[in-house]
């Protein structure tokens, strides 16, 4: 559990829906809208509710405004410190830049130029500091300390929960006989503060926390195992070790599963938001979706409201997703072939895969590395197919003309 | 233009009205949203009209349905016929499937299965014929005839431009004061039903026209010039020889100007959308946007209404527009060294390249085909910088420790 500043407080509805009325116009109320491509393909009755869609992409504004709205107007002199390298530090500085509240973020050394200006961008001033979260989050203290500057957690703070609760209460008034809400969960405060909602709104609502599989710290914590929480995810806004205090006893208390995503299940739900909803979901807001495409019969039927959290993903990252899916559906492959080392035998191959109508997009030729005779030679190919029985039919035709051909079609970690 | 059915029929302000009426409550009331980011970066207020909600991912759904709703009940029995690769396909067999009408869709051969399968899937028979649009064109008019099918043209039909039209009203419903609409022009459907629309409603507006450089069929009709329209546009919804002559009428009676995007402008655009405003848009659905992108002096401070008209965008282009973006910014950069042939030479590079925090994405080191001395090597690194100062650091580096190197970071088209 993190090292907090505050007694775990209990937050309740009442708290929350003060944090609506406080936070009001200046919080976008993103739209809760129905998939109807995800809920017919999946045949669950999906609701989306898009917090990439807030003006910095993610749900962290409405935590950080509520508690940047509590400040005495001595404390909102004397400015704020906040530690992330992610969707809070943007959120912190987007509406205490505008409130016009000095604001200092630490931010880890190393963490991309991107995200520190996108923070800068609102008047923040950064320090990169420390070479993982927790060293940043040591200065961070120090440095505010020092100084008599507010620290604003990102999760580990009633004000804060209550804040993200408020997104609760809005998938709640406009769809109120929704059956399930599931819930990504970092720190826990967006899970805490929706389940509070949730739950005093709708007794018999159910509500799923989800956390990459790779990162199960609050699953540890509310089912008592010691699974390890380590490794890289695509999920790294949820990558959290220490989940939060306050958000924990709630968790805890109201939740009604805790469910685990591997890093597949994270990629096709980013690729199905792109390609049916044409939505850009970062891997960590994909988490719900996810668990309800890795379980779909569990969920069959029933009207689930899913938050996606946030939209800040690497273009780099994107473009992998979209191509590792392509890769798992077969419409991307590589093929190693080979060949007799004579001359005419590449226009062959390559004539053989045009004319079943797959388009070559990569080729590797090489004649020393292979473990053929002398007279033999490797060719590597990236083809595109239209899809897996295209691939097959493009293998077969040149089986059928003698050729042997090995075939990845599907990433590692399909 | 266009072999039409009709002859020029003038649409009005009360068509569109009526098919907003006959259309109410089938197809999505898009979001029609304020831009924060994009308004923020471009000093132009901008709101995007998102069509690319619909529920086949384009505005094509409402003359498709509009024209469907207008049919006989005899009409409705015989069936219908309708000839596209992409949208209109989708849209026409997603709602004739809803309201059990027979349906064909002809489509060139060579079709992705992709997009027959998201057609079929709504109960459509397709049928690939014809090696071009015009080929499958003219066999769909012949066997529709020879049925008695009711051939539903996807632009050149007085039904289908109200239908569009439909976009107009909802846009100026939601914002009464804006001050431009920008539409891509295909056909000229949309354009000519949203200039009509927002012309009669507020007559001061500015409707401005969009088409792909490379195929100014419209600009050419409009503007009288004779450019050619040939090429491999990202804009294929939009890559469109012969405009309708219904729409071009109007085009030409009501439309401010019609402007010309490069490539370079709409893949740009494409870009824009997805990493700021989390939204999936396929190239001719950014090219407004793309019009703004390319001359935000023109439009700075102006209330910019931009239909965002369709999101299905294949997913390796969509990949390929993230990584070319990375190129253009200098994030993503191909470098050529030359090496000394000599044991520990790649190690050494790669420690510079490593330390000054760049990451090698690819490496590839020939000896054979470079121009250097016989003991020279040509090493081929594909690295990934945070920005172009950083690209510009770890190149000083490299010199500074003697090594000759040649970048490329920006794609072709850049």
């Amino acid at each position: 559990m993190a090292d907090n500043t505050e007694t775990p407080a209990s937050v309740t509805l009442d708290d929350i829906r003060g944090a609506a009325k406080i936070v009001e116009g200046q919080i976008v109320r993103t739209p809760f809208h129905h998939s109807f491509m995800l809920s017919q393909d999946l045949g669950v009755d999906i609701w989306l509710k898009c917090e990439n869609l807030q003006r910095t992409s993610s749900y962290k504004e409405r935590g950080a405004l509520h508690k940047l709205l509590s400040l005495t107007e001595e404390e909102r002199k004397r400015g704020i410190i906040a530690m992330s390298a992610g969707n809070h530090a943007q959120g912190v500085a987007y509406h205490a830049g505008r409130l016009g509240i000095p604001t200092t973020i630490i931010m880890p050394v190393g963490t991309p130029a991107v995200k520190a200006e996108n923070t800068k961008r609102w008047g923040a001033h950064v320090i990169l500091e420390g070479h993982s979260l927790e060293e940043a989050g040591r200065f961070a203290r120090k440095y505010g300390d020092e100084r008599g500057l507010v620290f604003v957690h990102p999760y580990n703070d009633a004000k804060i929960v209550a804040g993200q609760g408020t997104a609760g209460i809005e998938m709640l008034e406009d769809v109120p006989d929704l059956d399930v809400i599931f819930v990504p969960i970092g720190g826990g405060g967006l899970l805490a503060g929706v389940a509070v909602a949730a739950k005093a709104i709708k007794p018999d609502i159910t509500v799923i926390g989800v956390e990459a599989a790779l990162y199960p710290s609050m699953y540890n914590f509310v089912k008592g195992t010691q699974m390890p929480a380590r490794g890289d995810t695509l999920a790294e806004g949820i990558a959290v070790s220490d989940p939060g205090v306050i958000a924990g006893e709630i968790i805890k208390r109201l939740v009604d599963d805790v469910v685990l995503v591997s890093e597949t299940d994270i990629e096709r739900a980013t690729f199905a938001l792109l390609m049916k909803e044409k939505t850009v979901v970062e891997g960590a807001g994909s988490a719900g979706l996810a668990a309800i495409m890795a379980d779909r019969e569990r969920w069959k039927g029933r009207k689930c409201g899913v938050v996606l959290t946030g939209g800040n993903i690497d273009p780099r990252l994107l473009a992998s997703v979209l191509t590792r899916e392509l890769a798992r559906e077969g419409r991307l492959s590589r093929l190693t072939i080979d060949i007799p080392d004579r001359p005419g035998e590449l226009s062959r191959v390559a004539g053989v895969v045009g004319g079943a109508g797959a388009n070559i997009v990569e080729v590797y030729h090489q004649r020393v590395f292979t473990d053929l005779p002398a007279r033999g030679t490797e060719l590597n190919l990236v083809i595109e197919t239209r899809d897996r029985s295209h691939l097959e039919g493009v293998l077969a035709q040149l089986e059928a003309k003698g050729y042997r051909v090995v075939v990845k079609s599907s990433t590692a970690a399909a």
